[in-house]
């Protein structure tokens, strides 16, 4: 049950970023501009990031809603999300994927527990200035939206069902408010 | 020294948002919805919520910045400022203040450390859904700008005779990103 009046038709994010257009306008952009750029990391790596630190945070919501994206950018390989969930050190992604998924785990914790040797590490591993700044970025800006779904109890479908129907549409449409703010499609058609 | 290679010219998140231009659209934008606004809560309030918030993740550059601000918006009262980041409950601010911070404090832990009875409280303290929303998502945003400044280890001026000054331009002229990338006045001019 929501802790504010939002509309109960909405699931997660969505209902806040009705409840409150002008500040939806910012922060779909910022998704946006963020997880489906190709420059340097893959999006299923931009979504795997927004995953693991959703996962991190316990927010089913967003847990669920990214990891059904990556799902979709990997042509249905649900495997790969659950192995990163599990341990990201033995999952099947190359290292330079794993460093980043390392400095994202310190930033989930604070920033400041990012050391000058994940930074390192990532360096060797291949990752540029672009991608350390995006992978920071990325996990951050989750510890905000997951803080945001949570903290004010917003509703998180628990049928599973919804989510892949959901994460076709921003891997074919983008993050735009237009997509945030349309019914949620129904499994059941 | 900064993990990436940003302008050194620039404090904190002023070298990030100079460093990628695109994310510092919506990140400005986002700032600059949530924080001057007064409805419901004045803007010393919302920059009193975002200090708070940084001061609990230890982030000095965000806790000093939006610090100013407050007592900037205070006209110079900086023991308010102190005051609540010794104890909030203790401080000399309405009790709908306190009980919007105890929900600041909860959304800096976590987004389910949130509870009804949090909620109910500030409710009670006349808090509006407006309210609410608005206090999680600034503490929600804090926890994004506080990593993002410290998981990047960008600069944090330690001399605080350069705060104030950048409190006052933003006070004046909001967070606009022309804002964000002008240089840094010093102190001694």
């Amino acid at each position: 049950m929501p802790y504010i009046d939002v509309d109960k038709n909405l699931p997660g994010i969505r209902s806040l970023l009705a409840f409150r257009p002008e500040t939806a306008g910012p922060l779909g952009e910022l998704a946006e501009i963020l997880l489906p750029d190709k420059t340097g990391m893959s999006p299923a790596d931009r979504e795997l990031i927004a995953t693991y630190v959703s996962h991190l945070n316990d927010c089913f919501y967003c847990n669920h809603s990214h990891g059904a994206i990556v799902t979709c950018y990997l042509n249905g390989d649900q495997e790969l999300v659950n192995a990163v969930r599990r341990d990201y050190k033995t999952a099947p992604i190359s290292e330079k994927l794993k460093s980043l998924l390392q400095i994202a785990g310190k930033v989930q914790q604070s920033g400041k527990a990012v050391l000058p040797e994940d930074i390192e590490n990532a360096k060797r591993q291949g990752a540029t200035d672009r991608d350390i700044h995006d992978t920071v970025l990325i996990a951050a800006a989750f510890c905000l939206f997951n803080r945001y779904v949570d903290g004010l109890a917003s509703i998180a479908p628990q049928d599973l069902s919804s989510y892949p129907l959901r994460a076709q549409q921003i891997v074919d449409n983008g993050y735009g408010n237009h997509i945030f703010l349309k019914p949620q499609p129904t499994a059941n058609k």
